[in-house]
């Protein structure tokens, strides 16, 4: 399905604009992975190196253009598949990843109007096969995305921290942002599974729960 | 010549390997531009802006793979480019620029036999047409390559400072990343001059003030 049959581990990407509470939800899934006794890795993207983590502070809090920020994200993804995600697979672990590629084209592409053409050759020379028997592009074997309307994640936000370069954008912005995301899963619905993030946090972990299940990784 | 017709500035970028004194020759042309009445910027990469300075201390103190760092180098590129080359020559000044692209195919790309087309892909995104009546990429007027045998360079440098990542590599390293400014000088003649930077330091300093005084920029 993914090409990449020689990694017996898993991938797994959480994804949706800010407040849609994915960040609490990789605790519970860490858990029920550890309790089928799975090793577990847990990661963020821009981030997840102490390099990629450097770029990661540079991206969310100094002014640059476009295109030098998604030639930042792709060099943060790029030390973060090399050092991390690719030997975590190998190793046969499960990699619970908040945010991946599919947030660059929702951010940078949906959001800022980013030529898209640019991040889908990014995409390709840095999740470029591994030439271990896998003969696609690095991609999560299940992408969560916690889809949420903008005026929601807002109200949830409000007054919880200081806002970043990217959270203190308008509601304009976040609205092609989920855009961006609902592009992109519907191009690719086996790996998607789209969560209704404005339920309460007990119906977000079953639906996670059961997104899980249903794919037989819990066997 | 240059595509750039709408600026009337002037780009001078300074290539060779470390040992090959081109950076004590920065003050001796801005000298010469200052006496002739041009407003002068001196810069380099990686770096010449805040972000690409952060960049350039990652770039030549971590280690990573050579994807990542080839796409640093340009996102540190794209940002000088933005914030300080093209306002630059937008205003008329002369920019002395101590390395630019050529040391990027020079080093990453024949030093590291990384994907020359990777490379050019990225030249063509940072350095595209400015939309201000250049039509063709933006690339220096002048390139000073000071060539040296990387045998003489090693003995200058010897003791001199604690070599960086790059300078740490082996004699076959920099006979590679030689070869790789000879071939970008045999492809673009008209933009290059190359310096023997085995004489003297006068002889040099004399030959780099010909090589403006031809082309009629001191008059």
């Amino acid at each position: 399905m993914t090409g990449r049959q020689a990694a017996p581990g898993l991938f797994i990407s959480l994804e949706g604009i800010d407040g849609a509470g994915k960040s609490s939800h990789i605790a519970s899934l860490e858990r029920l992975f550890a309790q089928a006794g799975r090793a577990v890795v847990r990661s963020r993207e821009p981030g997840g190196t102490p390099l990629a983590e450097s770029l990661r502070a540079l991206v969310l809090n100094e002014p640059m253009d476009p295109l030098t920020e998604s030639l930042l994200v792709f060099a943060a993804r790029r030390d973060h598949v090399v050092q991390v995600i690719r030997p975590a697979l190998a190793r046969g672990d499960v990699l619970l990843c908040d945010r991946f590629t599919d947030a660059t084209f929702a951010y940078q592409g949906a959001g800022r109007g980013f030529d898209l053409d640019v991040l889908a050759t990014l995409e390709r020379w840095v999740q470029q096969p591994d030439g271990a028997g896998g003969a696609a592009l690095l991609q999560p074997d299940l992408t969560l995305w916690f889809d949420l309307a903008p005026e929601i994640a807002a109200e949830r936000l409000a007054g919880a921290r200081l806002p970043d370069r990217f959270e203190a954008q308008p509601a304009d912005f976040f609205r092609r942002v989920r855009a961006g995301y609902a592009a992109r899963a519907a191009a690719e619905p086996g790996r998607f599974a789209r969560i209704d993030a404005a339920a309460s946090r007990e119906a977000v972990g079953a639906a996670v729960e059961a997104a899980i299940r249903e794919r037989g990784w819990l066997a």
